[in-house]
């Protein structure tokens, strides 16, 4: 069988390359992209059986443009859907080049890091690399594959151990970000005309050793569904998210962006959760009749496995 | 009487500025602040009687700095409340120096803007300026000071007549956006302990010339509210919407920010409105009685008079 190709935001070992290879395990066929757009129409077009993409972080909150694509405004990626989601714990490494002599802490003259990586190493920096000069990059995974380029200098990169094997660095200090429990959830998108992912669902593809903690059970089940509110039809908002508690569905979050149609109409995205049952198997056909009834443009964007536990709010 | 001290973020002529201004008169006593957090800290520490900050835009959506200021997660702006909205329609002109012999648009050689206005002017940079040098700059009107500051070149500045104004520069093209209906919302912010704003409400002291449509009648209040879910109760998010919904509130908003005390926590920031009546003035006394059995760390961030119609969803 031909591999399974997978795309997602480069540079080559950046976090979502990072992510798609923990999904995906080294056998399938990665290729970057440069953009989100790009990765959501390589699987609209079936040039991509999967992409994964960045939807929200724990500290810094929701990726707005990967919430755009998924509202899809201008009917671009009718067939894109959700099939699966994948958290990814951020770690930061320091990073030298390999083979200096006496590789040492206090000879780094030099650090490269994406601006927001600064502040999330900020006790580390300030009690060993304090007043050491500080160069911005567009990515860890950049600053990575720039000292991995130097030839003289002792600069340092911070970025993570994915980062470090692909370009061949030294590890001077492990997780050296403050706080431990920085992570980034990825949606896994496919096509829902897609043959060749029906019969290869994203459970049964992905790799084994994704999971390090055993699966919670029984496995909660999460949806996300897109609409907008109805203009001047005062408590729309509440009455479309009664729906979900009718049907027992439990709301885990609630994003709102631009519809851009008008200004201040917004497009909901509410994800719900629930443990399927014999009972309830049809609660997301039920939910999405009536939402129909009550909003506009409401759809169903997926629903997966959820990865996280069986307590979410 | 002394006049009103009113804060905002730099630089001078900047839109928060300019908000500013079209709110309180030319009579209150304006200063720029370096960050959005050294506004709330104005606010919070009396050295000013009100700040203003945007919260959202039309096309951008949330200004997710302003939302975790107002989520006040270190407890730092207990006092700061919500007194006031402010919508200001973004429009963008096209600006060259004063004086110049016979100004053309052809003549330009070099144009400055904030990287967001060249998306927002694409129409007509495309029509009239296309293959000009860009130069990306911090701020719309510090792309009107570097210009004004020229001597020699023949540049043009993207930014408001407001910023034109303020650095005395001639506007060659106005309203050159591509979206007339681009506005961002502003909210105004007291200290609830001052007795300085509080005998000078919001509403007696802004600007008479603020409001060129005639404001709704009767007039709509805005109640924002924010809190945390507890963990681990299932349906607790659709429980405490629905007791806006018991009490005739109507939900114009909902936006969510980690509440960085647990990974996948969320700070909810819902936004209701009611028409005042003698019937439902307690109503925002009664629902957070209620949202504080079902909630955590709800606080009521203020209630204003909605300044956009009475007709939203």
């Amino acid at each position: 069988m031909e591999p399974i190709r997978v795309t997602f935001l480069g540079p080559a070992a950046s976090f979502s390359h990072q992510a798609a290879v923990e999904c995906f395990g080294s056998s399938a066929e990665l290729s970057p992209r440069l953009s989100f757009a790009d990765a959501f129409a390589a699987v609209q077009q079936g040039e991509a059986d999967y992409a994964i993409i960045p939807v929200e972080n724990s500290t810094n909150g929701s990726v707005v443009q990967n919430l755009d694509l998924l509202g899809d405004r201008y009917g671009l990626y009718e067939d894109v859907n959700v099939c699966g989601e994948h958290y990814l714990t951020v770690h930061h490494c320091l990073l030298v080049r390999k083979g200096l002599s006496q590789p040492d802490i206090r000879s780094i003259t030099k650090l490269y890091t994406h601006p927001q990586a600064w502040g999330q190493c900020e006790n580390f920096l300030g009690k060993f690399l304090k007043g050491v000069e500080r160069q911005d990059v567009s990515s860890t995974s950049k600053a990575a594959e720039m000292v991995s380029l130097e030839t003289q200098e002792r600069s340092g990169a911070i970025a993570s151990r994915f980062a470090a094997d692909y370009h061949g660095l030294h590890v001077l200090s492990e997780n050296i970000e403050d706080r431990a429990d920085n992570t980034t959830r990825f949606l896994v998108l496919r096509n829902t005309k897609s043959e060749r992912t029906a019969s290869l669902p994203f459970d049964a593809v992905k790799a084994p050793a994704v999971s390090l903690k055993p699966p919670p059970t029984p496995s909660a089940e999460k949806t996300l569904i897109s609409f907008r509110i109805r203009q001047d039809f005062p408590g729309a908002l509440a009455d479309a998210l009664l729906i979900f508690k009718e049907f027992g569905m439990n709301l885990t979050s609630i994003n709102t962006r631009p519809s851009q149609r008008r200004a201040w109409q917004y497009i909901f995205f509410v994800e719900c959760q629930q443990f399927p049952t014999d009972q309830n198997n049809q609660g997301v056909t039920k939910i999405l009749d009536k939402m129909q009834q009550v909003t506009e443009g409401c759809r169903h964007l997926g629903t997966w496995k959820d990865q996280l536990s069986t307590s979410k709010v």
